[in-house]
């Protein structure tokens, strides 16, 4: 697998690259706001906690801040075309950064990918390729395009260059918070792109000083699709249930065992949370903050509930929360 | 009508409040992005085109900023609910903001608007009144619902509180671009919102001596929805004749005297599109720059490209322009 010079296997060790040297490819990522959330804090019973909108990147979720290295990597060595199998925030991100550098983009999908997913990722003039079949069919037909034509293969969950885009929100935590860092970042997490990119940047504040500690990193999943929720626990593969949170509905992530060891670093934990408490707090966000975010990031919220619950958020232990995905992107259908 | 406070009849001159006193109700508006636009710029024969992309903003829309005032007035007068009449832009704008204060909003909306649209609204919880007839006799609706119920109106289009927030834009771009401010900044124009709030805060600007010019003001219409371009003309009332910008399908602008007036002072055009012309450029900057406005944010692009074409914008004259509003909340269905 060909990232722009990079070779890298699937699931190894997520290493990092230098991009200090790539010519950026930009639209206005990263810089998302903070906001505090006190009327959904007081309900969950937290003196403290904060969201920072991350749906307010330039397609509409996280997943931009990584994309604009991998462009940025795939221009510098003077890509044509890139593929990336997607039907989600992730399809729409290489799109509109492919268009950004002048580079073809071409996203295979499943067929019966949504229509409103499949539209953003169309204007931004990829070519879409519908392919039948699981999600896995998805990834292989990706591959073999790959490896057929020779194209670069732009994937948000293998390039080692996305991490380097994603660790950017712990530097932005950092400026935001300073020496006061929230105790605890809750993520929602399918392939985990955010979650390693942020424990890769709290990391690097560390090392070189500037931080003390790091956020305890908590991962959250979907009951119907948790297969790292059963990694972190040593439990048996559990079957594939689905999720109404797409960007979490993930059932093989390929950096597994990256994910689990950066959760026991972070001190973290991983825990499910069903279907309809991602729905009650998508709502609970929207109606009582102004927060419409996706159902993936609602699932964020269960999450928090769940962990002050058992315990392990204590009443006065600050919360942050990433927003990953604008509501406009994907509204459950609801009675 | 009741401003929370301020009183003021329609139409009537916009005048400055001062809003300084107000408790903040905060969703992270404001500081959006700038980016260049080379591939469009060199296309339209431009040495410096810039979009300041407004749809990065809590809900999608610059309407953020001026609600953002709006609604911390309302607050302030302990409002407990507000009226509005939009299902677009405005409307999400403002449900989002009065969820946001613990304010409950009734949002007078078509009977035949998009599902799509009125989704939004409903999600932040405000309560949807669907009327039948033309837009008109929604806002009357509204303003019976007002005056019979004594609940604020919190119109983006009358209240005083409005422009000052929308006029942060025009410091933002002082910050962005300081002394060397762009000579052009093209805006989409319906209610005249964003233009008002622009000439208001360059004007500050130069009152204050920060600024030695006011950017040249051009207002940017659909052919088939016209009105300011006509008074602006002194041509007769044209015939409604609609567009598929939903933004700026405004037949009857209240504040239609004041855009006009402002047009002139600040050495303006105003022009109309054809909806052709939107749809050209709604493709061409998601396709070549990976930016996905609106039709209605199209709009200004069709008309950069008719001043070039008559010679109002020069080929070294620099240029901005606002993508008011984002993409995946309005996509026209194409063939």
């Amino acid at each position: 697998v060909d990232y722009g010079g990079q070779t890298s296997t699937d699931g190894t060790p997520l290493r990092p690259v230098d991009a200090r040297w790539l010519d950026s490819v930009t639209l206005g990522e990263g810089n998302t706001p903070v906001i505090e959330l006190p009327s959904v804090g007081e309900t969950l019973g937290l003196n403290s906690l904060h969201a920072k909108l991350e749906y307010l990147n330039p397609t509409g979720s996280f997943k931009d801040r990584g994309t604009a290295v991998v462009m940025a990597a795939a221009k510098q060595h003077g890509a044509a075309e890139v593929v990336e199998d997607s039907s989600g925030n992730a399809g729409a991100s290489v799109s509109a950064y492919a268009a950004r550098a002048g580079i073809k983009a071409h996203i295979f999908a499943p067929a019966n990918a949504p229509e409103a997913k499949l539209r953003q990722i169309r204007a931004y003039g990829a070519q879409v390729h519908a392919i039948e079949g699981t999600r896995e069919a998805v990834t292989e037909a990706a591959l073999a395009f790959h490896h057929e034509h020779t194209v670069m293969y732009a994937s948000h969950v293998l390039s080692p260059y996305f991490a380097e885009g994603t660790k950017i929100f712990a530097y932005e935590v950092f400026e935001e918070f300073g020496a006061e860092l929230p105790m605890h970042i809750v993520i929602p997490v399918g392939n985990g792109s955010l979650l390693l990119g942020a424990w890769r940047g709290f990391s690097e504040l560390k090392d070189g000083g500037s931080i003390n500690y790091i956020p305890r990193l908590h991962a959250v999943q979907a009951s119907g699709v948790r297969p790292l929720v059963a990694a972190f626990n040593a439990e048996d593969e559990p079957a594939n249930n689905g999720t109404i949170a797409g960007g979490i509905a993930v059932g093989s992530p390929a950096r597994k065992a990256q994910i689990v060891e950066a959760l026991h670093a972070a001190n973290g934990e991983a825990i499910a949370v069903s279907d309809a408490g991602i729905l009650r707090w998508h709502a609970a966000i929207a109606e009582r903050e102004g927060v419409f975010g996706e159902p993936t990031s609602a699932a964020a919220f269960a999450g928090v509930e769940r962990l002050v619950a058992q315990g392990t958020i204590g009443p006065w232990d600050s919360v942050l929360v990433p927003v990953t995905g604008f509501g406009l992107k994907d509204v459950p259908e609801l009675g």
